[in-house]
């Protein structure tokens, strides 16, 4: 059974909220970013897709160790494309995302569809972009998380020779954009390969968002399985090299009857706990959104005070060119100005030199806006208003609202 | 229950060989080292308590993970001089040896005790020597075996200050000496701390003898202890830096009834497992000091020829120092002849470079003793009859034969 469905509820508020953040976003900070040229300052407008992606789950592991199965155990069904063997038979990167229609998209198409988070990807070619798909379906787990099934990793020539694009590469551009990474390992196929040694390589980036999967683990008996488990721990540490131990889950995940069930309570355990980890990754994806927003809010109104603050000390007639010199050369002064009179903290500054490099490429200051204070304002009831508003929406354990509190007021 | 217990004709055989090798050490292959002075070219005579020592077994840890009460396990009795507490309690090396008078022995007396092999230990000095007891007592297991319990490793401060002489380097003579190494933990305390790695550092050396012991296992659920037990691997990997993995025995190392029992029959199974390696070790002590036997024998043989060979080729009268040189010199040409008379294998022969340097510092080769045929005859008649019979008594598996076949015919 489908672990998602046990609390339906929560998974509507995170789409809701999804969606409020966008609204808010759209109608009361972009205003303000537009106004003062904030894209070009600092980072590019946000899409529909930043707001209703889905958390990204990505399976990355040597072939045949279950990466499909697994999916296929979540989901409760086969989903379109799906390929399972003893064989390496997953050949694509391939995206499992909710529809109501039912079938695959091709790379190409994927990456030039405004609603995917997809688009950057079309820099790896069509070598890539043939090797790409999404495979829709209707499922309820679908609608909380994002699957990236990946190809199995192969060792030695094979794995050169055979792929037309950089493998590692892709991998990374997954790694950094989604929320979490299951290696998967079975008892049978323990030594780390070079090839896999350098995809771990680059997860490693990203090593708060690894987990690890220890499958097929009924295959063997007891003790073997501590062999098998002790080995892949011992040369996991010198590969990922972090002094934390990664957590990893050791079952058999797919539905089938367990072979040697000794450590079946083990394993129902690992299962759940693996489980409840994954279910918690649209609120954590939640709260990762509604924290950028308000740290991005907190910065675009910075980035309004300096922006109308230099426009204001710039002279009507001559001089204008020595003066703006002399404003990105002492912009201190600006910074400690906007500070005095607005009183906000030095934390929510842009770091200046990154502000003196982007000011020098901007001609004329006078065509900075001056200070509109509506704007501001709407922005400030953003943040006193609709933000808390959506922020009670989300059901909280005590640790992550003050885990939150305390990034929004750094 | 003790577990050697189970095959006491064992124990006799293997105190039979060694006492068998002794006898024909001491008979046929002495006089012939002694003859054409060995001891000065190549290594010193071989004292009784060479055959006759028992292989030892080093236990090394962090204090309180139960090393001593793993001793007292095995022993099925305590000790004289044992103490077992949650406190870092054993502050000595104590060598626990059979005898049939129980008691303990101070180190100062140890180091001069010819009947055992402790002499050169003197070097560590009174810090080290008030540090090292031997306990004895009669007990079944010591037969076979002696233990070497360690003073538990702390961390910090305390350790440099309160012993008075270098820990690692007395724990690295050991570790040089002994036949298997115990590394111990306990489920409480993994933290590997930076006392605890440089003693394994200076263990890596011997790592082939190492075994991990992950003691007090039942004191924590299944789940705990997969968490424990993963990073200890982790950790361990990167400390002892070996690509093979290290043989990890988990279980509860006392008498007592387990407290979590979900995992009694892996316990039960590694145990076994432990037990049976350490019962292995007077059989591969034997094998071991035959084989060193047999390999001193060979190069004895081949040095008194060559020793008898340099004497014959000096003149009676004159020229005696200038023809020295010469012989030195061109020692490969007295080596071939040596090998062709003699059809001996070339691998047989001391290093050339090595005997050049001892006959350097020999004055007068005219004082070498000439070719002693009834010498040789003696050793060979101990390779072809004396040695195969002290073979044959030792219960072999086939692998166990073929391994030693092929290193002595090397
Ligand atoms: N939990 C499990 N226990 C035992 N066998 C399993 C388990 N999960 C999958 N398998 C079997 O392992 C084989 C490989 O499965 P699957 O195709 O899902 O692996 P994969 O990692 O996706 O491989 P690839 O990288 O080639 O796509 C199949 O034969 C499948 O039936
Ligand atoms: N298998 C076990 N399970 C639970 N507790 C144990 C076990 N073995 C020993 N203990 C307890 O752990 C404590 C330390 O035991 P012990 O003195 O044998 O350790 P040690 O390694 O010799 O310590 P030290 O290095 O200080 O000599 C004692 O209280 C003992 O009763
Ligand atoms: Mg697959
Ligand atoms: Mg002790």
């Amino acid at each position: 059974m489908p672990f998602w469905k046990k609390d339906p509820v929560k998974k509507e508020i995170f789409t809701n909220v999804a969606e409020g953040l966008r609204q808010v976003y759209k109608s009361k900070l972009l205003p303000l970013e537009e106004a003062y040229r904030f894209h070009e300052f600092h980072s590019p407008q946000l899409d529909d897709c930043d707001f209703s992606a889905k958390p990204m789950v990505l399976l990355v592991g040597q072939y045949s160790v279950g990466k499909t199965t697994f999916i296929r155990y979540l989901l409760n069904e086969d989903f379109p494309g799906i390929r399972i063997g003893p064989e390496p038979t997953t050949d694509s990167f391939i995206a499992i995302m909710n529809n109501d229609h039912a079938g695959t998209i091709p790379g190409n198409a994927l990456v030039v569809d405004p609603s995917k988070p997809f688009r950057p990807l079309s820099k790896f070619g069509n070598a890539f972009l043939n090797r790409f798909v999404c495979s829709q379906l209707r499922n309820e787990v679908l609608e909380t998380v994002t699957f990236i099934d990946t190809p199995g990793i192969l060792s030695g020539e094979k794995q050169r020779v055979d792929r037309g694009y950089e493998f590692t590469q892709v991998l990374e551009w997954f790694a950094d954009r989604c929320d979490r990474i299951l290696l998967l390992f079975d008892v049978s196929s323990l030594d780390i390969s070079d090839e896999l040694k350098r995809a771990i390589e680059v997860l490693r980036r990203n090593d708060d968002k690894i987990r690890i999967v220890l499958n097929k683990a009924d295959t063997v008996d007891h003790q073997a399985l501590m062999r098998v488990y002790g080995a892949l721990m011992w040369s996991l540490g010198k590969v990922l090299g972090t002094p934390e131990v990664c957590r990893v889950y050791v079952g058999s995940f797919w539905s089938k009857p367990l072979q040697f069930d000794s450590n079946r309570r083990l394993f129902e355990l690992e299962t759940k706990d693996l489980f409840d980890d994954l279910e918690s990754l649209p609120k954590t994806a939640t709260l990762r959104k509604l924290n950028d927003l308000i740290k991005r809010a907190r910065l675009a109104k910075v980035h309004a005070l300096i922006v109308s603050e230099l426009r204001e000390s710039m002279p009507s007639v001559f001089g204008k060119d020595s003066k703006r010199k002399e404003l990105i050369n002492k912009l201190h002064l600006v910074y400690e100005k906007v500070q005095r009179e607005h009183n906000i903290p030095l934390g929510d500054f842009p770091k200046i030199d990154r502000m003196q490099e982007s000011l020098r490429n901007m001609q004329d200051f006078t065509k900075f806006k001056i200070l509109d204070k509506k704007l501001l304002e709407r922005v400030d009831r953003m943040l006193a208003e609709d933000v808390p508003k959506l922020m009670s929406m989300i059901p909280q354990e005590e640790h992550a609202f003050l885990q939150l509190q305390s990034q929004t007021t750094q």
